[in-house]
């Protein structure tokens, strides 16, 4: 049987509220067993972005990520936010390490092609390097990822926090059996958007296709269902969705399944 | 015979100007064995936090790093240039790692002493874990590391890059026969700072005493120097400065010896 491994993904408020953080990170280090945290950026950068003068640019609701853009990404999302979580860990008492895509060559992307829409330094993961995580996470050292890629040319890129978190448990699961935590603002999949405690206990692929149908799932929860199915079907064990509280025992949550 | 370990250390102009930066990393993937980069920010820091509203404060010629500073210097330091070298390194084809004191808590330090003057968020490395850098180098990864410490307690610290390179340095040659490059603006010490060509080619303790009571060795020389005597009296088999030219053969520099 193959050992164990955890992924878990956090972003938006959990990422920006600093007690919320300290109170996920305790939960977090009491995971048993060798595990990974994937984090996006929240508000941090647009923040920062904007005290420097970079006016963040949408189409069509998603962001162009410019060269200045880029840069801020790499400085809020690679430095700020990852070397805290790394400190405030060891701290704990978890040993981890911060890793962009770059380092040790993890996370392999492409650049977005351009179709209408230029999206500037934005990728696609391709490869992930799953025997260096592995030699990590041996002696017990947890690997924090920032959401950003490297291209095989050696450009940063920005990448969805949700699909390097999918794209790294479907890898690992050549080497474990993988479970995956998506930890964001909701408690899970709501029937009722407006009603936090409508959550789906349990979605399968043939539910999610009525709920697309019925509207339930719309905007941001799409791409993020999309990723828990991919990861399901491609060999992840278990998908949990659920708010700051989903490590907890007996936490109320999304469960997908085949 | 242990095996041989060339630590570098680069700063200033040769990290903000980009071409020198790409021409300096051609040179040091050349070189032989395995091998450990070591970084400072020029002047990004300041202009970021400038633009940030930031302002620099110093008491006697000295910054003070404050909450807000910290927090640009983790950004710019351990987020923008750190991982903008991993990833020029990768597209030249040699594997690298970025950290800073943090990640696998490799740079344990303390808070500088409050005495007259508080200068805030700035620390002096205690220990360096020497094994988690041995089992990045075996597979042949590079280490590259920001100036940027952490306390046991979790707080990252501002951390002069010279004394960075030269604690791990010291470290390391319990294990390794280590070799310290310090490459910097300048062709190595100069007996007349307005003479590029006046390079003092070797120096011994006697030699610099005589240089610091003659005031030939002055300022920002002052402690760099002390950092060489100190690696070179704690184990490191050399130490040579120079400019951006260094790493090549036929090389003008100093030689720092016993």
């Amino acid at each position: 049987m193959k050992p164990s491994l955890k992924i878990v993904k956090i972003g938006g408020k959990l990422i920006e509220n600093e007690a919320l953080l300290n109170s996920f990170l305790d939960d977090f280090v009491q995971l048993n067993g060798p595990k990974i945290l994937c984090h996006g950026g929240g508000n941090k950068a647009t923040e920062v972005a904007g005290k420097l003068g970079n006016e963040t640019k949408m189409v069509d609701g998603r962001r162009i990520t410019d060269k200045d853009s880029m840069e801020v990404i790499t400085m809020v999302y690679g430095g700020l936010l990852n070397k805290n979580i790394v400190a405030k860990l060891q701290a704990k008492g978890q040993n981890a390490i911060g890793l962009c895509g770059a380092d040790g060559n993890v996370l392999i992307s492409k650049r977005r092609p351009v179709k209408e829409i230029d999206y500037g330094f934005v990728g696609d993961v391709v490869k992930v390097n799953s025997d260096f995580i592995a030699n990590l996470l041996s002696p017990g050292i947890v690997p924090v990822f920032s959401a950003i890629s490297c291209t095989e040319e050696g450009v940063l890129l920005n990448t969805n926090g949700d699909s390097v978190a999918s794209e790294i448990a479907i890898a690992m699961s050549k080497l474990y059996e993988t479970r995956l935590y998506f930890c964001s603002e909701k408690k899970g999949v709501l029937k009722d958007i407006s009603d936090e405690n409508s959550v789906i206990l349990k979605m399968d692929s043939e539910k999610y296709k009525e709920l697309v149908e019925a509207k339930v799932v719309t905007d941001g929860m799409l791409p993020k269902l999309h990723n828990c199915f991919q990861a399901i079907d491609r060999g992840v064990k278990s998908v949990l969705l659920g708010d700051s509280g989903l490590l907890k025992k007996n936490s109320i949550h999304t469960k997908i399944v085949k």
